[in-house]
């Protein structure tokens, strides 16, 4: 956090009279003390007491000022010739000084005069708008975006969480899509970035500093080459906020997760020897899936199941137990869950559904109750269960998974959980964890972000959600983890409810879709676009090595191909690297003369397996190039399964000698190269058929985390 | 073409004399001369020789004006108390010409007075751009744009064909982003549109009439609630300009087409016995496909060539011969191509590369005035082939194409056209035509829109391209055809070469990507944004039948999917059917007591195939519903292929009562979903497993079509 001094004192003192008054907005004078006492820039303002101290005072605030009579006696200023605006020097001032004490002597030549106040007048520069708002999700948000009339229209505004460093409101800045208007356009010049960064950083603290404040608007700011002021503030408070509150510390979570994902006991009540019944099918898949630790089937009457011995309760097991599976009707749950509790189990997966989301809310409350009460980590309920591979557990009632992986996928919904289990298994995803959160009664996003951010089988984190309980806890946690392991989310459900009830004007700005955007971004959190592309990222992004800078060449053999991946590499945020001439050539002793110059390397159709493995040795032994891009074009010269099993061999030739970049590929072809792309896919190369999008996206996504977390 | 009177003679009297002077622009006297004779409205102006005459004037051009002295002796009319500003009624502006005269008379008393000038005053209001820019491909165009250096900077301008409908015209000013601001906001009045609208028809007029105005700009245009008016006007020339001219009739290029596409007599030349020759894989394809027409192999030496009596030269065939496919080198070509026009051959199927794309650009120009010569279309070079399935040929290296279906497709690409036949062969995916078009040296996209306009067997063009050759050929055809059949176009390359060298404000503004994009949204083209969605529009859209109206309702299984079909609608271009009451109880009567309410259908995951029945029924039975969205959930109790039957069955039983509408479906679940979704879209359901945006993409682009065609 960026240090400078407030004064807290000054701000509490006109909040106290704004409590005390019953009001929920400040006046604008309590607006502008607010604003003094976090050293946020208004319109300089000054009583002059004489002709002199006149000059210095504007002089001091900066020309042109706008100079008032101040007597008590005098009600009508504009008439009794008591206003001079558009003052433009010392002098000028000295001089509408005495003018305007003349002009007051002879409106009224008893008045008492206390002096004359001189304004700052603004005007001129780029309207901008820096604001708060309150989610109820994410907390304490700033704003800013471009004032005027047509930014309303197309709502260009940004969001942060607050606090913010002065480099993440930098960034925030040049966020907006209209950027190039704060640069300085048709000849007018670039505001001053850092004046306006500096108001974000002191807003960000003031509602850090005074939660109460829910909503505020500087709106205008006037920003220009030299500086940025406030023209207006609005500050809306509600007295009876709180920030919520962290119950766990990190290692509660980390240590209460482990005990639910690696555990060495597990219970599951419900189990059942009916099949068809969820019972039967969670025990069928915990021994099944191969499971090595203890387990414990509870059943009221039954002695064994699947030929383990069962018990009446989970109280009757010895020894300790790590988890509880339920699989048994909701209105069962509360019992015994109470039961876990004395028995020391810490983690309950709660798999019945029946309850908030079957308009049974008061039943969830209880539950979530009893877990308090014994400090049960509760998944769940109304979910599909969690597969963990590295443990070979199946804790579900959907059939056992077992591609051992690096993808952790988590999804709130039952229906998506399954999609991800089917393409998981369809594409041979590696996977480390799939997690069903359903209703999120207790464990949530932040939770699992906490475990596999610790979990050494897990490279990749992507998730389905439709809502952030805790939004704030779930970035906080992101900013950390997105530095180590990428985070892709696909946030489902865009709606702007709430924002039309906004009090402020940043308020009424706010979609709700909007913030989750920016602050997924500020998380570094990669942001999927379909439920596809969550998959394919999941898939594909950590079989990619870290690409050491931005230099991506696309080396192709249809001309066709290359430039729909030209497009790709543009939509999904990299640039084609600009070849150096001495590379440009090296390239071209490997193609045809018609071949096309720079990049893409443009190796023509009717090349034999030759010229694909010369160009993209080059591409991976030449240090300046960072990433590569394939586009395959079958031929009867390369056939599809000859290019797949020499890029492998390029690829393992390049590795041995210490060299790793990422290399994603675009097959063009009959049939046959469906194979192919599954030959490459399955050894580190991400590979499509049919398309010359999805691989770029792959990479795209790569890119897009390793500069989130600094790496390039 | 909206009829309005234009002064012709006046245009072409400012344009001589600009050509007499050798300039390239008009002055700013010259475009406002051209604006009033083609009704363009510019500022009010007239000369007043009474106070009543400057009364009336004023009255008629709209207050506020501004009054002006105008006299040969006084050059400092400012000085000589000879202008007046703001005159706001009849009474004010004969007051101010006494004023004027009076000032004038005592400034210099000899001074000779003409009048008094009164001029409209433009303020206020919205600042809008109306211009024209002549395009290489696309000819002329107008564009419409939001004034001022925000909108510079977001560029939200839009582009379309000229001359233009008054309707296409508001449909124009209604595309741009901040369409919101001409409709009033914060309490300011909406523009007058259909003003606005006037003002592009006639430019539009005007620059079809005068070709040579290659560049204007009105800029800014004021628009009020009561009219539009353009403050200034800036028209670039180009004597030298001449609008492409098409040589062929549309029955011409019909026939030509059909000669290539059902031809019943082909020669292949350089036909070939050798396997692995290009000449060979032809000859066999052409047989092995089953095509049922002659068929004349040509070799300089062989007798037969697969059996099949070989002839040395074309002109040896007895009997008419419709296309040769050449399979000889690009050297060879020239004086084959010579010999076909001798035997009257009219279209050639060019494959060989070796032409403009590979640094021969000669050789090709040679072809192109041979084909010319003779009157042969020529297809390619550079290409590898196409198919024809009606006819079952084959004319291509490719191996042959059997699935016979509805979509014709062809690519500017070799390499993906190879990506769209293994596309195809693996989707199964039924295919009327695939055309590769290489080079375009002669014939192109707008002939292909031609022939399969008229083909029975086609009902959905999809097409990759790079470019246009003859853009408003294209948009002319495309307009007609996408009337009676969708056409989607993926199109490569996004570059604003040429942009930056323009000598307009508007010419400056246009990106070439948003001119497609703009014209291809005016001629009803449906654009795909990657090659997969152009795959995956042609197998699915046609399979649609058109839907009758707007309400798409979603029926899921999985409340996680609904949410996510839910965004895939929004983002298609569709809205959620609010459905009212009755039907609502109607639904609800199928569902479980917490299934959620409204829309998307909820119909929760533990169901039996009954309650997707039950509710499929009823939304394809009820006439308000138009559409159908599926959202499956994979459970024991309703398997996958259960699911899938039961579907097909549901639509089948509608049918069969004359009920016909779209039903797409997204199924979520493990590995059996795929062949779930497999028998679906095999028997006219576009289902997909793992996503919830593909099928939801494929009906939102048969909405695009619908009402581009006008069907809803």
């Amino acid at each position: 956090m960026t240090e400078f001094k407030v004064n807290t004192d000054a701000v509490r003192k006109v909040l106290d009279v704004v409590k005390a008054a019953g009001r929920d907005a400040l006046t604008a004078p309590e607006g502008k003390l607010v604003a003094d006492a976090y050293g946020i820039p208004v319109p300089g303002e000054g009583l002059a007491g004489s002709a002199d101290e006149a000059a210095r005072l504007a002089t001091g605030m900066g020309y042109p000022v706008v100079m008032k009579i101040v007597s008590p006696d005098i009600l009508h200023k504009t008439e009794a010739g008591g206003v001079i605006v558009g003052v433009k020097s010392g002098a000028e001032a000295k001089a509408a000084y005495d003018t305007i004490l003349a002009n007051a002597k002879s409106y009224k030549d008893t008045a008492r005069i206390e002096g004359v106040q001189v304004q700052q007048m603004l005007k001129g520069g780029t309207e901008v708008i820096v604001g708060s708002i309150t989610d109820q999700s994410f907390g304490k948000l700033v704003a800013f975006g471009l004032g005027g009339v047509l930014v309303e229209v197309l709502k260009d505004i940004t969001f942060r969480l607050a606090p913010i460093t002065r480099d993440e409101a930098l960034k925030q800045i040049d966020s907006i899509r209209a950027r190039e208007l704060l640069e300085g356009v048709r000849g007018s010049a670039a505001v001053d970035k850092s004046a306006l960064a500096d108001i974000i950083v002191r807003v960000a603290r003031l509602v850090t500093d005074f939660p109460e404040i829910v909503e505020l608007d500087l709106n205008p700011v006037f920003a220009t080459a030299q500086d940025a002021v406030a023209a207006d503030v609005r500050i809306v408070v509600d007295f009876t906020y709180k920030p919520r509150e962290q119950t766990r510390t990190h290692e509660e979570i980390v240590a209460g997760m482990k005990r639910i994902m690696e555990p060495k006991a597990i219970a599951v009540i419900g189990a059942s020897n009916e099949a068809g019944k969820i019972g039967n099918s969670v025990m069928k898949n915990i021994v099944g899936g191969g499971y090595k630790g203890k387990l414990f089937p509870v059943h009221p009457k039954a002695d064994e199941i699947l030929g383990i011995k069962a018990y009446r309760s989970v109280k009757d097991i010895p020894g300790e137990v790590d988890v509880a599976v339920f699989a048994i009707p909701a209105k069962f749950v509360p019992a015994a869950l109470i039961e876990c509790g004395e028995k020391k189990i810490t983690g309950a997966v709660l798999i019945p559904s029946g309850f908030a989301e079957a308009n049974e809310p008061e039943l969830q409350d209880e539950v979530v109750a009893i877990g308090k009460k014994y400090d049960i980590r509760l998944l769940g309920p109304n979910i599909y269960g969690f597969y963990y591979t590295p443990q070979n557990l199946s804790a579900t009632f959907c059939t056992p998974f077992d591609v051992k992986g690096s993808a952790a996928l988590s999804s709130q919904s039952g229906g998506i959980g399954m999609a991800i289990i089917g393409f998981s298994r369809s594409a041979k995803m590696g996977v480390s964890a799939i997690v069903g959160l359903g209703n999120k009664s207790d464990v949530d996003e932040d939770d699992l972000l906490a475990f596999f951010e610790q979990d050494k089988h897990t490279n990749i984190i992507a998730m389905h959600l439709e809502d952030l309980k805790d939004g704030r806890a779930f970035s906080e946690a992101a900013i950390r983890v997105s530095k180590k392991k990428p985070i892709v989310v696909l946030k489902a459900g865009r709606t702007s409810a709430g924002a039309a009830a906004a009090a402020s004007h940043t308020g009424a700005l706010a979609g709700n879709d909007k913030i989750y955007e920016d602050v997924f971004g500020q998380s570094g959190v990669i942001r999927a676009r379909s439920l596809r592309q969550l998959l394919e990222f999941a898939r594909g992004v950590p079989l990619l090595p870290t690409p050491k800078g931005e230099n991506v060449v696309i080396i192709t053999g249809a001309g066709g191909s290359g430039v729909l991946l030209s497009d790709a590499v543009d939509d999904n945020g990299m640039a084609l690297y600009r070849i150096p001439e001495d590379l440009d050539a090296a390239f071209r002793k490997f193609i045809p003369p018609f071949g096309a110059a720079g990049n893409p390397v443009d190796i023509t159709g009717g090349e034999p397996p030759e010229t694909y493995k010369k160009t993209v040795r080059l591409g991976l032994e030449d240090e300046r190039v960072h990433a590569l891009i394939l586009g395959y074009w079958h031929t009867i010269v390369t056939p599809p399964m000859v290019f797949a099993k020499l890029m492998v061999e390029v690829r393992d030739e390049m590795k041995a000698k210490g060299i790793e970049k990422p290399i994603v590929a675009s097959l063009a072809g009959d049939v046959e190269v469906e194979e192919a792309a599954e030959y490459l896919y399955q050894r580190g190369i991400p590979a499509y058929a049919y398309s010359t999008e999805l691989p770029v996206e792959v990479l795209g996504a790569k890119y897009k985390w390793a500069r989130g977390a600094g790496l390039i």
